[in-house]
């Protein structure tokens, strides 16, 4: 069984009504609902910007296996203590999923060494189809070659991440713009799917397509074991063969 | 003429006598000398963590084509506002060079998305032989398919890194290790090296096939253009066809 | 349940009293008799030299998940005709397991774009160290961070694979060669994994770490969909989108 | 001075009038005439498909640094012995241009282990528009961050291509297509780069950001040398290190 937990800034929600009626309970409530419905996984914790300090604790942390993470307007407001345990983590192989302007986070842009702006954008709820790059990866199994979102933010190339271990989706957008809008990679021994879909004033999250998406990214993202960290502390211990220095001058710390 | 500037720590050099016997100039001026006899090789500055704030400004980075960076004990005391002019630098086009411990340093960490600590480690003075993997590349020009370090600092896999975009040496160790001793990155417009040899105890910047390798690397690693800076602040600019949006209810906030 | 089968060349075991002593079934037969504990494993089929036209013909081929395949001194006599069967069944998604010397062989040689020789070796018993250095990845998992290999040939870089898509085991050898030992490359919609140990005349796929590596790598290799060709046959059907060509000089072939 | 040679079918531009009127001198003719501005570009030499076997003779692609490709109704009819001499020169440095429908060619499938199909196609004149996501690569300079080919032939993901090395170009079809229209690899010691562009019935080599792609991409694929080929040869020489085998019971084959 795998353990979710789903951070959600969830400004937008209580601040704007016209989002709120789309999300009543929050990006989260409604992210949380639809993997609740697939029988892999287990506990669904949910984080908030109010609450992240404690929601995103050391101890929920260590009972996560894949982390989603939804944020837009508050990235500054994360605490700089809460993005670091994220990042080791992940680094000891926490799965996390990236949404949307979650490009723009803290733990997103430290693990893939990135900054921002990164991307170019348009609020004017394009038409966008996704071209399924990768038909035989756990991410796509349930999709087709290519599927549309009637309306979206449209977020333009050039995007600067690094080139991602696999690409997954590409996007072509009514207004001229591409982009690589599934995008996976490793950092540690963790695995990060970014997804970019998921405007918060359209009903994205609602469409069965990003649901499955969501849904087979964060089984894929499952690690192997929920903490995988290299135990690197053991500096100087001693070689593993024998050997002789060759001219004596330096003598080894450690011998057999 | 490529503009560089070497930043070495400079603390082992004025703390140790055994080292300061190797490095009478410190390791940036070693490198600074071998670099000078390079004709592509223009304008070269050195700091250290003495003076780097000011050594490292924001006028110095932008007039840098790639930064070469040796640190060891005192990475915690490179300024935090110094590494994200160099992060941003680096994004923007600037090549970046990372020497041994450097692996450690701030700047690559937070470029690559690893962490501390992120590989294992011997003091030992093994011998170790460098194989060139990537014989047509500009970094390994001049070198055979193999050479030997005498002695020098043993470090192990696994290396937390990301996947390397080129892997250029792998190591053997006398102890048994093996090593991902020189692998390249891009990050944004910016093209990283590392290195793994240079223990300060040992006289490896004075070796021939070693300052090969960084000379090579900083001509590959010199930008098309100095600033490469996409320009991604234009957010909600006009798209670039027509269209009509199918249903009516989103209004799009620019048009033809 | 992972239908698996097995090419082994036969050869050196019926003509070699030596090799058929450590292999008395062939290595299929070991590697068979391995694999069949595995409960994710179902039916296996054996396939060699003699009779390898029948043994993967197009109807095995279609109902094999992953094809494991060993091979050494005959890589010329394996037919034409079912060297382009099996690419292009793993174009198509069947897992692909190569071993040892099968480096060399048609269709590894054919799926990565590579020639022989592409690597240097020494029949000379040699200690190898394997470094695990893909913690958090399925065909690693149930082994530590090093482990030995008593004697195998020894192989060296430069290797002249294309760069792995994950990088799963450097070895160290005695004689101060290095080797990527494990690495894996998505071809098409198939998944293949080459895993260097396996010189015939040494008891290596008795060794349990050994038979743990080719167990996780065929639970791996499965494909999520037998068969995930693409439709790409349909040249010039209708657009996606409908649009009005600019200055009229040229005529869409079809148009909504 | 970088020795180039183009091979073109040249079978359209003798059987189509139309096609004849917008390349008279042959799609080679108007890229040698624009390679031949560029002061870095030594002897450019022409192939076809009825000259190809002395065209591409191995004295021609020895002397080669630099080969371009275009290829599209007679893949079949060029000789397997030249495809197994560029193969090898490609492996051992040389350079490989390869333009439009050459992905379907024998080399360019050779060596990135594809089949055909691989990707989606229409004739319809569509408008593209190529986004440059590499604004710091040899190949994108004096290039803008979009721009526009007015009419070509529209191919579309999932296009059947193992992951780039780098991905340089993706592009926008008025029908609703994306594809990756600029991508690169390394086989062996050699640079590949594939660029979409070209179909034979509209004038894109005339155009100038079209000449600039493929005049930067000769100078990008030039090798640092012109023969690398890694002396891999040498099998059983003797190892660099003295050891003791530890149990004596395997006799190394040589030793110092």
């Amino acid at each position: 069984m795998i353990n979710v937990t789903i951070y959600n800034e969830f400004v937008h929600e209580t601040t704007h009504e016209s989002v709120r009626a789309i999300y009543p309970q929050g990006i989260h409530g409604t992210i949380k609902a639809f993997l609740e419905k697939d029988s892999a996984i287990g506990k669904i914790r949910c984080a908030t910007l109010a609450d992240h300090r404690e929601a995103l604790s050391q101890e929920v942390l260590d009972d996560t296996d894949v982390l989603v993470w939804w944020g837009h307007m508050a990235h500054d407001k994360v605490d700089d203590a809460v993005v670091a345990k994220v990042i080791r983590r992940v680094l000891d192989g926490m799965g996390f999923i990236v949404l949307h302007s979650g490009h723009a986070s803290k733990p997103f842009q430290r693990l893939l060494g990135t900054d921002t702006p990164l991307l170019r954008w348009r609020e004017a709820g394009e038409k966008v189809r996704l071209w399924n790059i990768a038909k035989n990866h756990p991410i796509t199994q349930g999709l087709g070659e290519s599927w549309v979102i009637p309306h979206d933010e449209t977020y333009g190339e050039p995007f600067g991440i690094p080139n991602p271990d696999e690409l997954i989706f590409i996007s072509w957008f009514q207004g001229g713009e591409v982009f690589r809008s599934g995008a996976t990679w490793r950092r540690g021994e963790g695995k990060i799917f970014y997804f970019q879909n998921g405007h918060e004033t359209f009903p994205i999250y609602h469409q069965k397509e990003v649901q499955l998406v969501i849904t087979n990214a964060v089984k894929w993202a499952n690690p192997c074991q929920r903490h995988c960290a290299v135990d690197r502390g053991k500096g100087n211990d001693a070689p593993f063969e024998k050997y002789e220095l060759e001219d004596g001058s330096f003598t080894p710390v450690t011998r057999h």
